[in-house]
Order: C-alpha cells, then structure tokens, then sequence
C-alpha cells in the first residue's frame, strides 16, 4: 500500500473511511501488540492471522475454551469521559474471568474495534489498553480488527468486542460434577460496577439525576473514575487455585446478576441460598437503588452489587480458599435449583 | 433465572434493555448452535464458553491460526433491504478465507452482535446465518454475545463481528518460503463486492444515483441480490489444495485489494505482475466506476473487482493448480515489491 494521504482522500475517502489512518495506527500498534508475544507465538504482526504453537501447552489431554463478549454502554461513559485507556482492559479482564469460569488459564485474545470515524489517538488509546492489559494478564493478543464504518456509529463513537481462547486440562473440566449439597460459596469483591448495568446506571445518573461527568459522587469520587472503575481481573487470585481439587466450580457475575450467572456452574437439582447480609456493597450500588428508584431483587439481577466472582468450595474447605483468594463466605448450595436469598 | 416478562420490563426495561427476550434467543439458538458441533466439542450450549479438544486434531506439529473480522456496512444494506439471513454467512465466509489465508484448516468460531434493541426475529436470523454457514464450512459455533447497547445503535441496527480459529501443521506455514521470482498468481472469481467497500459503493448507489433496494439494476437483478450476494467461502476448493507443495501462498482480497493484500504473503523482496485483461470484472464494478467517476486504480485498491482470492503456486504448476481451484492465470511473481499492472 502505497504512503500517499493525498490519493486516499479521493472518492472513498468522500465516502468517509480513510485506509491511510487505519494502517498508520496498525503500524504505531506493532510494537505493543508484539510485547504481548510469547514463545508460542508463530509468525509476526500483520498477517492475515496469528499463530500459537500448541505443542508447548503443559495441559495433560488440553481443552480450548473460546469466550466472546463486549463492555456493554461502559463504551459511551468511556466516550462521555473522553477517557479510552481503561475500556480496553475492561474487555480484556472481562473475556479473561470467563475462561476463569469455564476453569481455563487463558492463552489469547482478539480485539474487534469499530467506529464512526477513525481517530488516531483513540484508537490507538483503545487498543493500547486491550494490549498492556493482555501483557499483565499473560496473553498473546494475536490479532484485531479496526473497522471504520460512518452511517452506523456516530462520529467520536466505538463499539469494542473481545475474543479470548484459554486451556485447560479434560480432567478439570469434569469438576463441576463434584459440586454437592454443602459446598461453600465464596464471593470476591468486584471494583465497581465491572461491565454490567451500564443502560441503567447511565440513566439513573445522567438523564435522571443530570450528574455530569466531571462532577462529584456524594463519596467523593469523580462520575468519571467511579463509573470508569476497571473491570476487575480475577486471575491472579483464582489462576493458582484453578487445580485445587476443592475449588468445585467458578462464576463470573455479569449481566443477569448471581441468579443469572451462578445456577450455571451448579447441576440442575442443587442451588444456591445466599446470605444478603455477607456483604456491604460500596456505596455506588445503595445511590443507584435509592436514587433510581430500582428494586432490591432488580438490583441483584442487573449488578454484581459489589461480588464480581463466586467460587464453589468443598465444604470445610472454604475458609482456606476464601483467604487464599481474598474473598469471603456468602452461602451454601443447597438442593433446589437457583438462588434463595436468607 | 426467571420466566417474567413482566418483571424485566422494571427499571431496567424502561432503560432500554429486555435480558427475557436476550434468554429467549438463547433458547432458540440452541438446536441451530448444537447441530454445528463436532466430536472435538466438549460440553454444551450456554455454559461461559465452549471446549474444542486438541488431542483429536490430525496435524504434526499443529499450530492454532486466529482471525477476526466483520462485515463492513454490508449490515446497513442487509438493514435496508430487511434480509437478515445473509450477512451471517457473509461474516462466517469471510473469516474462513482469512484462515485459508493463512493456510489453515477451520476449526471453529464466535459471533458477536450489537444492537440497539434486540428484536428476536432480527436476532435469530443472523446466529442462523452464522450458525448454517459454519456447518457448511465444518466449523463448530462455540459461543457468542447478543449485546444490546440503546443509545449506541440506532433501534433496527446492528453490527456483527466474528472471530474463527484455524490449525495448520507447523511445516505448511513454512511454506511461505518458498515463494519465488516466476510463480504464478491465480485468481479465484468472487461472487460480488463480498464484505469491501460498502461505504463507496452505499453512496453510490443510494446517495448519488438515489437508487432504491429494491429497484433493479442495469443488468437485471434487484440492488438487494447485486448487494447482498454471499462473500463467497474458497474452502472447497481451497482447502483441499492446502497441503499441495506447489501452493505457496493464499491472498484474501478483502480492503485495500490486491496492493494491500497479495504483498501480504510474498517476501519483501518480491512483487506480482498482474495482467488487467486476463479477466472481464462482473458489471456491478463497471458500473460502480462509471457512475460514481471512480479510478481504475481507486477501484483497484476499495473493491475485489471480481478476484476475491489469488493463489501464488510454483512456476509450472500453474495450470493444473488454476483447473483444481477453478481460477485462471493473472500474473507472475517479479522482483520488488507490490503490485504492478500489465
């Protein structure tokens, strides 16, 4: 492709996508996205599609676990703020607990921005981040898509989707069935409102509350970092428990909540009772319930309310685990499928 | 979770989200996303993510290929013409070119969609899409997101992106070495504009010429049909070629065309000659060029123009490699790099 602004910004850059810029922030990205690289990885940046050896997984009879998933409106606080370092590694941290879910250790990622208009700074913001947050969490990001595309996204707005593919051993896999009437269930403090509830939150307190983005939380906080708060990674408190034969099974609480998320790591006939007073969410969550007029039961199914991750122990074994991992006891399974709330 | 509909339609539906109808779509995506699965799949449908065992891949040496791509503004014609069975297909088709590309075998594949707000029909047809191509090309669909994010898109809009993991023996992707000064390069017809230059060709069509979807075009069928034609997949007759020592290398022409493409898979050092007469573009290109006053060379660098893959093969072979895939000679592999026309 030939380096000539000029000839680009003929008849299709009338149309509104300019090729030149897309390959300048692929060229400025090479260096961070190659940082992510380890000896597994085959081939360099810019091909039609990176490689990862699978001969070196350590894996006895190794599984692929692939996980998709987005930030949800986070993107448009993000926009709000005018703030694109963090949302990439929300969608990072976000792909990452749900390999932690599915009890894999993850290997790489895929990034796939899209936008209005392609700006160069955010751009490389947005990916920058999805890159440092792949290089602290140990994965390649082996490949990424930056689609310009005026008539769907506004100018100044972005949608961000990930992929991620972890391993695991077949034996691990078969753990879930080890869940049984008695095991503890852990919770572990999430960092704010993580990637879920974002159409609610944003119109509790922009539309409703006319809050600026700029402007302070009655906890004294900025809109800004208390909304922008990165999602958080659970990795390296769950990674080295992934084969501890008393860690049964491992839920990420997004959208949908505990009753959403936590039934589908349990077998049908067994669920799980809850104890609502275990915890004390952060303040965010009782502002949003009280000023949005949102309804305790509502509140538990559209935010994690401060418990971002749920491990099922072995019984007896939960006061280890929750210490090892830094989380705390919060209900037992119990038979019936679900969640109770006591 | 449970089945109330009217519950979901509190503070959160009056934010513009439906996680019942979200669920719904789920379940009846089930059997569609179930029947693509092969005996490498490991676990079911709704879990945080899918299992693909590697113990069962037949390649030495195997290395796992990656890709992730969308479809362009090809989804604001799909939009328009209210047909949202294709693009699906579209975004399957594309991202196994890609791994061809990279001279892998597909393996299986993720879909992501965004929405301003989540019609079930809408949604079921385009998982359908994604979900009937990737049978077809072999591929298990192991997991996915259906995002909906008012406020981001427009209601009745989407974007969709896609993301497929290959394997390839370790030894093939060496092959790339071998390509020399004298190869020839084939061309592989496309079906139409596949997923590149939408944004072009959509302000053409409607903006300059105020053509209407429905209207037809000059050589006969409906805009809709000329635009929404299916981007070909080249796995039939690519895939079987893959191991053919005399396959050297694979370019999918997608944005940038053949300048920003085929060097993609050529030493630094070398470049193609490519005759412009060895092939007649369908007539949509012709059109496109005369009614919008675009350059051949603009054309050349937005749209395929009727090449949607080359193949680079050794010198001799070229004949026999052009009958098995059913393309034609187009060029010779000359010093120096990218693409000059003859």
């Amino acid at each position: 492709m030939k380096d000539d602004s000029a000839e680009a910004a003929g008849a299709y850059g009338a149309a509104g996508v300019d090729l030149d810029a897309a390959r300048r922030v692929k060229e400025r990205l090479a260096a961070l996205v190659e940082g992510t690289f380890g000896p597994e990885v085959v081939g360099g940046f810019g091909g039609f599609g990176g490689g990862f050896a699978v001969g070196g997984l350590s894996e006895p009879d190794p599984v692929l676990l692939a996980t998709t998933d987005g930030v949800g409106t986070k993107v448009l606080v993000a926009q709000r703020a005018n703030r694109h370092d963090t949302v990439g590694q929300d969608l990072v941290h976000h792909c990452v607990n749900d390999l932690l879910a599915s009890l894999a250790r993850p290997l790489f990622f895929l990034d796939y921005v899209a936008t209005g208009e392609l700006q160069e700074g955010i751009a490389i913001s947005l990916v920058g981040g999805v890159a440092r947050a792949c290089r602290a969490n140990g994965l390649a990001l082996l490949g990424g898509e930056t689609a310009e595309m005026p008539d769907l996204y506004e100018p100044g707005t972005y949608d961000l989707a990930g992929f991620a593919i972890g391993v695991a051993p077949r034996s691990r896999l078969d753990r879930k069935d080890g869940v049984a009437e008695g095991d503890s269930v852990i919770g572990l403090p999430s960092s704010g409102l993580h990637t879920n509830g974002y159409s609610l939150a944003r119109h509790i307190v922009f539309e409703k509350e006319g809050q600026t983005i700029d402007g302070e939380t009655p906890w004294g906080e900025t809109w800004a970092d208390a909304l922008l708060a990165v999602h958080r990674s659970y990795l390296p408190e769950v990674g080295p428990l992934l084969d501890d034969p008393a860690l049964h099974g491992v839920a990420h609480v997004t959208g949908g909540g505990f009753e959403g998320n936590l039934p589908r790591v349990l077998p049908r006939t067994l669920g799980a009772r809850l104890d609502r007073g275990a915890w004390e969410p952060p303040p965010i969550f009782a502002w949003l319930a009280r000023t949005g007029g949102v309804e305790e039961e509502e509140m538990l199914r559209v935010f994690n309310m401060g418990v971002g991750m749920c491990l099922v122990v072995e019984v007896g074994e939960g006061e280890r685990i929750a210490g090892a991992a830094g989380g705390f006891l919060m209900g037992t399974i119990v038979r019936g499928g679900g969640v109770q709330w006591a």
